[in-house]
């Protein structure tokens, strides 16, 4: 990590431009809100105007658009967002672990481990796994017998990775377990949340492919797909052999349910379901609303009758012809 | 934990009052269905009349309104569930596990732990954490560096307190990661179910105030703040930014989208997702009805063509005018 | 497991015929798409009929009325999916994980451990446990005293069973815990999916029955009864006190409300939510449809006003009978 850095010192190694004094020092990234002189923060948009004008930051980064917004030592960058998530990385270490095995964890022999690993305290990993270099397993990540895992991954704690998918066969009312030979291959600069699990393949492999990004207790089932550079918010589920795009963007909570394929570049809203295929880019939506309970209860007891309350319109429809 | 009782000495430590033998002894709480004569019982509503009518238990609480339903030696309190919880706390421990620091927990030499903690077997508890007095850590319970716990804490097996915040930015196409850097605050009283997962701030700190009881399984997102003495059941999801007031009852299985205002003295219903914010107390719904398959399939499908739907109606409205 | 073998001998061992060359060996099963002549793979249903067409397998398991649908030496079997499935378990081993007992893996000493099991890297098994011959807890699976689990369990990493239910009783603004004293009792070849969580009971028993397979990332609260030989996909969750029959089906992420009493031989689709108790056995749906969000906003708009505009169908109607 650097120290502090003068507004000059950060333009030198992450681009963008200094507006007023470029020798202010800052020591640390905070918000709007509680930032002091020793910081720096960062402006994305007008819901935000009022939080700018009072706030006590010592510099903020912001867009050409807004570079008039503010009189304090700014930068302007061309993504301020993402500007200031690089800003932040030069003052803040990625991962809160120290690198090195710890001695709690349980690896086996045949286990390869790139350079550089952390694997912290009670992790389990299991045969034939492989681990790339530079990645971080945080305490408690448990991973199955010839799982695939690239480098530089963040894997936080209670992920499990590579348990066995859902494949059972029903006969004569007994559930048949279908062994799951599959592994899970997981690309490069991926980062999975907490409690987070990804189910090994049936036959095949499940795959997440190259810098995707997947929040805490979200479910991945055996043999599917996430295209690289999707993300993924948290408590989503994606059901058995379902193939996901890339640069995907699925919001909270949202369910994508088995055997499906998710075009690239779509988003999917939180708390959405997903039954069918989706072969074009754009948004998709389906969160019913909620209202108070008594509005809600009155709306929704013609959920039920929408049917017959279509076939009362045709009737009037038809009357009304003759 | 107290040996058996009679019904004189319950009331003498919690009050209410006796009708019928105060010296009928009891050595442990049961449902109506399953007590004999040495349990108590309980009866909150006319929806068990039947079954306090069968019951073969010893004594029975319940409320001055219902003390002429049942002629067996009862204690007449106020809020009779509320009430049997308390003697339920007299016959059974809160914790079923033992107080001290199993062997096999990593605890970082500086996290500081007050008096009489239970700390099971597998725990993580990493630098810098703060962990209140009498709090018990179930085992597995994964606490990140830097994270506050009050007092009475009790959290559940599998729970990752202060894993990163769910913060990427966009840069052409790649995912940025925005280091996390704020705490997890947790006040005194907390409850935390089994495999729950509160995130850690990404500037600023996530709060849970005190005495909120948290449910397994259930997702806070970075920076929300939870007021206090609300309560999360199962299964629930708070997405980033969003605070909830105090005194809240969230159902299971509810989604709070993200950058949310909810007022104090809200109640969700399960199932439900919020997706504005919510300024008055009350009960708030949006559960969406299901159905035997054909039924559902018959009405859902009209969902998609409302709006046509709508139009249909208004011209014939129109027409009806002219 | 078993070496190669010819078709020949697999149907001495598991039934069914063989049409084409007994004699054909195969070492492993394999997807249409992915065998070679070392496989055999399965074909259900027309479907499938162009991989079936261009497949390379050496052997194929199907239905008699799909026979002629090949030229492949092929095994015809009345269920080909879970013959395929018995197939599999010749090839493979069910539990990737060794038996015995990892010297990491903490069990109390008044834990009965059956004949055989294996007990992963980090479990806690706690006071009184009992758990059945041939079980497997993979590693990190955490049993919490008195819960009893039968023979041939399967329990993925991550799972918690025993956690206290979620019961609290309200008493002026505060919540008061009442002491979880119930137990899990799970019957014979039993599978649990990884991160799922099964509460202990709160005055009587959680019960599983024999023969019930659960994914990932469930929940089940205290007090639920799932009959033998139902399943439940990932991410469902079911509240307390709710009673589900015997050969159900949960799909994946729906949940059931507490109190509730489910019959035998249901089936509840993914993403659905039940909130009243299922008396008939049948398909139950409940999902609300996702568009893109455009439409998605157009008709949704409507239904937050379905009352309104079923009035105004009924004041077309009245004004028409005039």
């Amino acid at each position: 990590m650097a120290g502090p850095l003068t507004l000059g010192e950060i333009v030198q190694r992450l681009g963008g431009r200094v507006a007023g004094n470029a020798d202010t020092l800052v020591h640390q990234v905070a918000s709007l809100e509680r930032a002091d002189a020793r910081h720096i923060s960062f402006f994305t948009g007008s819901r935000y105007r009022s939080k700018l004008a009072a706030t006590r930051a010592g510099a903020v980064v912001l867009g050409a658009e807004a570079e008039s917004e503010s009189t304090l030592p700014r930068i302007v960058a061309e993504n301020p967002y993402a500007y200031f998530a690089r800003v932040s990385q030069l003052f803040n270490p990625l991962v809160l672990q120290a690198p090195g095995i710890h001695p709690s964890a349980v690896i086996a022999q045949s286990a390869k481990l790139g350079e550089r690993v952390s694997i912290g305290a009670g992790c389990v990993v299991g045969e034939g796994v492989v681990l790339g270099e530079d990645s971080t397993l945080y305490p408690r990540v448990v991973v199955y017998p010839g799982s695939i895992i690239g480098a530089r991954a963040i894997v936080h704690a209670g992920a499990v990775i590579g348990a066995d998918g859902f494949g059972i066969a029903e006969d004569e009312g007994r559930w048949i377990k279908i062994p799951q030979i599959g592994a899970v291959r997981i690309g490069d600069d991926v980062e999975i949340g907490a409690n987070t699990t990804i189910d090994r393949g049936a036959l095949d492999d499940t795959l997440i492919e190259d810098g995707v990004k997947i929040d805490n207790q979200v479910q991945v089932g055996h043999n599917c797909s996430i295209g690289a550079h999707t993300a993924m918010a948290g408590c989503t589920g994606v059901a058995g052999s379902t193939r996901i795009g890339r640069h995907c963007a699925i919001g909270a909570a949202a369910q994508i349910l088995g055997h499906l394929e998710i075009a690239d570049h779509v988003q999917i809203s939180s708390c959405t379901t997903i039954s069918r295929s989706i072969h074009k880019p754009g948004t998709y939506t389906g969160l019913y609303p909620s209202s108070d309970n008594a509005s809600w209860a009155r709306y929704t007891a013609w959920v039920r009758h929408l049917d017959r309350l279509a076939d009362r319109v045709r009737t009037l429809e038809k009357e009304k012809k003759k």
